[in-house]
């Protein structure tokens, strides 16, 4: 089974879209994982961002907004009618602050789109999990803006290990429904009244990974807990080094200070977006630069650009 | 003075965007006339459709709205709060259906999305006049669709005409306020006691143009009211000819029931838009040749076309 978890992201600008970076949305390609996309943020636009990719809107039903300012939000109702358009029809869960349920049924309502799918809405209420299954686990925390915003942790939980068929066969157990029960981690009596330790014949568990994706934010505690050994972690840089003072003003982050926080949390790579528009050509590259001297795997993203998110103990 | 009156066509598509038509949205240029640029509709993604022409948002102070429906009104908080973003000062006018003051309020409200100029609203109860000046005067009427829809006739006043100085010098009468006098059309009394008839040295007056810009419908009678010997008639072609039972279903017109409307409100040009997806290529050049039969002043048109408005008695 191949577990290709990307990113791709569909609008890497702040603020208004640019010519060359639309507004915030982020993909996170869990095909093999979950045959599902998640979206972080909605800004205008992305629906028609999307069209340039091979992502199809019924795979999303997951969307968790980070804040609500309209450079992440503007593109909801637009995708949520165009993915009944489409005629999807599972369910799609919207998690994010107070007031995005207000908004999005709002629009709905006024603009009488009548949507073929269930739509549920989770707003969050502070620090804590947002969700979790049999396969993934998601947290949120606070961060710093101007308004309400969260980061958010994914984590895959870990793989169970593989059956080791040889070792069984050696030990004369043949193939049969024991196997399932095996795997399963039940032990097993087998007919002679033997105890089977189960455990014994499962090879290492795949250690899941973790993506950690924040909304617009200062530098602040909870970035740190967020992003705690991600194998990636996407942070806002909407200004560069220079320019702190604006940063702090504006509750943004500068790049150097992005990468500080990846470092201080050893993750494996630091994508950075929301990458304000007055950095264009050699100046967003400079941010890349100056964020490298601090933390190396850095890269600054581009619209349309895709990340693979490798397993942790496989080569990249 | 240039008197260019143009049209641009900034989304011609019908729905939900699709690769190579975003969803509704027409500018009335009206640079030379008023120094001002009028939206008609501002769908998602229009903002970032400007920023591929050489419209200045700020320019924007008048958005009319045909009908709520989403693929007409999702890019509105976002053009609305670029333009604040981009220092836009001037007030902006934002007309159209009950309900629209509701869907703008609440999600300007819920981004905080803080304006830096003052937005005003005329939501409209019938048909009748929605705005009168020196210079335009602009009528709505309802039509027929699923929901409530408008239609818009743009009228620019007519044009004073010049002032004849040759035959005024003729006549002894020398430069000076008198010449404003006269301009204006009052009754001077010269000196000697003599009266001036001011329109005998007054040239003819210019019409002014009329362009008539219709929301989503099935073939209505108020459609032909609106478009009444106008210069330009911006109508809808969601379907095709042999498509006329869908349309009717889903509260639309064909391409030839638009041509029948140009036809006998005997209007100078035909500009069909809000094309669906299912007329790509040479199925959309299909909807142009059938209308044509029926009135060959007919284009369909797609995004980013523009279409001069010529002054009535001036050749093409």
């Amino acid at each position: 089974m191949k577990q290709l978890m990307e990113l791709e992201f569909l609008g890497t600008g702040a603020g208004s879209p640019a010519r060359y970076r639309n507004v915030t949305s982020i993909a996170l390609k869990l095909l093999d994982e979950r045959n599902a996309v998640w979206l972080f943020d909605v800004g205008e636009g992305t629906q028609q961002q999307i069209l340039r990719t091979t992502i199809r809107p019924r795979k999303v039903d997951k969307i968790f907004i980070t804040h609500l300012h309209g450079d992440h939000i503007f593109g909801l109702p637009g995708f949520l009618s165009s993915r009944s358009f489409q005629g999807g029809q599972q369910p799609l869960t919207i998690y994010g602050p107070k007031g995005i349920r207000n908004y999005v049924t709002t629009s709905l309502r006024v603009s009488d789109s009548r949507l073929s799918y269930p739509l549920h809405f989770v707003e969050l209420t502070g620090d804590g999990e947002v969700f979790s299954d049999d396969t993934f686990r998601v947290e949120c925390r606070q961060l710093d803006h101007r308004i309400t915003s969260f980061g958010y942790r994914v984590i895959e939980k870990d793989h169970t290990g593989e059956l080791l068929v040889a070792k069984l066969q050696a030990a004369g157990i043949k193939p049969g429904p024991i196997y399932g029960k095996i795997k399963a981690g039940q032990a097993v009596t087998l007919a002679n009244g033997e105890v089977l330790p189960s455990q014994e014949f499962i090879g290492p568990a795949q250690k899941g990974r973790i993506v950690a994706i924040l909304g617009d934010t200062r530098q602040t505690a909870n970035s740190y807990a967020l992003a705690q050994n991600a194998d990636a972690l996407v942070h806002e840089s909407t200004f560069g080094k220079k320019d702190g003072r604006l940063a702090h003003n504006y509750y943004h982050s500068t790049s150097t200070q992005a990468a500080a926080i990846a470092k201080e949390a050893h993750v494996k790579q630091l994508l950075l977006t929301h990458i304000s528009a007055r950095y264009v050509g050699h100046a967003a590259h400079e941010l890349q630069t100056e964020a490298r001297q601090i933390f190396p795997h850095t890269r600054v993203m581009k619209d349309f650009e895709q990340v693979n998110i490798p397993l942790p103990n496989k080569k990249k």
